[in-house]
């Protein structure tokens, strides 16, 4: 365990993450008192999805059974891998609640950044992306999904979201986009910080669901910046009347080897696509662990769950029951759990996970068929 | 006549301009050698139109009468002056020698520019300008006329469009911005510089012209700097075949009191809907003469034409028959021909020249109707 500085920007997460101290320092509150229906949901149960901005409009619009959005954006580049899964269950559950859900395939953005080609861009997006969101049960028929190189098939739409992010440069100085990209601001991050803020408030225009309307956007840790600037641009724009974003904070999951997944290391992540014979070499070889140096160590003073990766895994995705977790935890924490046996514990579950994934997404490659040829979705 | 040092930018023009020293700075060509069919115009025959990039390219295609573009832009700020007729000639005179016609009504640049909303923005781009525009003689049935704000109602070209813009701001650097705009670059106006590459380039996407196509931009010559920047940017793009934007550079039209026309000052420009007794009065009182300071001084030395602006109004606009320019010119230099006597030709030639615009007029706002009715133009 290193006893680095903290840093999270949308671009590094440096350090043990102190999420008391971020929430301190970013301005955004604890979540506190959600629904039943919430806690029935691991993810907020168990405090993974930890803090938020304005959460109490969308609670109210759920509570009275009002029409809201929840928005997000994907940014296609590499391969689907577990990390993702996070985020989709949040669209699930928000769909589940009756929420329309926009997904933004930030092209246009991975175009700048990445240097691919959009067409690349495409491919990756709809067979990484979008395919393994439908087979992890999102309905994409309640879905408006776009790229933001093509918004809509319909041209009022199109000219209204483009519009919007032209618009929105108006309200918004060079120093606060430097305030968040640093002196590595350029041209294209500017551009895609436009459009991001258009992803994220265009629901609201009345070309797409007709005026005002609770908007929320759960994202990680890393990415309240970019809220923070298009909550800003909001605030300032008087065009159209718009209601201020929310938006939800979710921890980490963090890379195998601690720190970030990055597509450019495939032994950060577990990817969606991977054997069970890769997923056992991958966390018995990478995996961080909070566990002692020597077995005798470990049996005399136990390990750290907190910091190790494979009890996070399970915590954050694979182990539903909170029993069975909290024994796992009390047996880590003894002493009478190993490290290469809770490994164990992990790599079967993700792979029972993936096998039903795999078998789900053969599901999901028809349906997937079926809505591209939709009418709405020929821009896609 | 002042002595100061010469500075032509899109935002300023100061002193006496220095056109060859400018042809030299700016790296563009004299025009030599034009067909005949352009020398019957009498704004090339006069030089007015002087200077120009790559127009070789165009002269090829009006020889061998394939397909072109002429693109031009128009920003939707105060009233319709006869500084605007120099453009509007141009395009009707590239329309009848087979050019499509491309408008691009920069009120995203307005917006961000004048703080006036897009409707106040397209109430005086339609009523103010285009209305004109038919007046004087452009055909709009032969014109792709479009607001940015709105390219199409084909959202395939809506997304083409805008797509090309965001996909520029990666072929430009902040300091290209910098040397454009000096410290004064803001958010907003590097967006504005992205829309009106994409305004110049975009005809050549395969959603509009089919793919690349001889693209000709006719423009004063404060505005070469956003051409270089446009033509650095295709030069990079590669993501579509494109020919180099051509180009060609016009002389200024002096305002009334010499340097630019302001539309903040109602005495530095001729409106079009001015009335005779204005144009007397204003041409009397502001039209910075040439002239000496008294009637014996002017006998004896005579004027100097070609900073008097009641001349050059009529070299540029308003007396198209050489010969009769050129005894004005004799008269005016031998002192024969008095200021007020200059000035009082000038009057009259206008007031005939607005009382037909006055009745054109009329007749063009049928024309603008019916356009306006039709189905390709409803996003207007």
């Amino acid at each position: 365990m290193t006893k680095e500085d903290t840093k999270v920007t949308p671009w590094e997460v440096k350090g043990k993450v102190n999420y008391n101290k971020i929430i301190k320092e970013f301005g955004i509150k604890p979540i506190k008192n959600l629904p039943d229906v919430f806690n029935e949901n691991l993810l907020f149960r168990r405090k993974i999805v930890f803090a938020h901005r304005d959460i109490q409009r969308i609670l109210e619009v759920i509570k009275s059974k009002k029409a809201f959005v929840m928005m997000t954006g994907l940014m296609p580049s590499g391969k689907f891998h577990i990390g993702h899964i996070l985020l989709v269950r949040q669209m699930i559950f928000y769909q589940e609640l009756g929420a329309k859900i926009y997904i933004a395939i930030a092209d246009l953005e991975a175009y700048n950044a990445r240097k691919k080609s959009l067409k690349e861009l495409k491919e990756i997006a709809i067979n990484e992306y979008i395919l393994n969101y439908a087979a992890l049960g999102l309905d994409l028929n309640k879905c408006d999904l776009y790229f933001q190189s093509a918004r809509s098939n319909n041209a009022e739409k199109s000219n209204a979201y483009y519009r919007l992010a032209s618009n929105f440069s108006r309200y918004v100085t060079f120093n606060e986009f430097k305030a968040i990209y640093g002196k590595d601001i350029s041209p294209e991050k500017m551009n895609a910080s436009l459009l991001q803020a258009a992803d994220m408030a265009h629901a609201q225009l009345p070309e797409f669901e007709g005026g005002p309307i609770p908007v929320l956007i759960p994202v990680g840790i890393d990415q309240d910046p970019h809220l923070r600037l298009a909550r800003d641009i909001v605030n300032r724009y008087k065009d159209n009347k718009m209601i201020q974003l929310s938006s939800t904070y979710h921890l980490f999951l963090p890379g195998l080897k601690d720190g970030k997944m990055s597509s450019s290391d495939v032994n950060s992540y577990i990817a969606l696509t991977d054997s069970p014979e890769e997923v056992k070499n991958k966390i018995n070889k990478y995996a961080f662990s909070g566990g002692r140096n020597t077995i005798e160590e470990h049996r005399k003073y136990g390990g750290d769950p907190d910091v190790d990766v494979s009890f996070l895994y399970l915590k954050y995705l694979f182990e539903p029951d909170d029993k069975k977790l909290e024994q796992i935890k009390k047996d880590y924490q003894s002493g009478k759990l190993l490290s290469k046996e809770l490994k164990k514990i992990l790599i079967d579950k993700i792979n029972v996970f993936l096998k039903e994934h795999q078998k789900k997404k053969e599901e999901a490659k028809k349906q997937l068929e079926k809505f591209l040829l939709k009418d709405d979705t020929k821009h896609l």
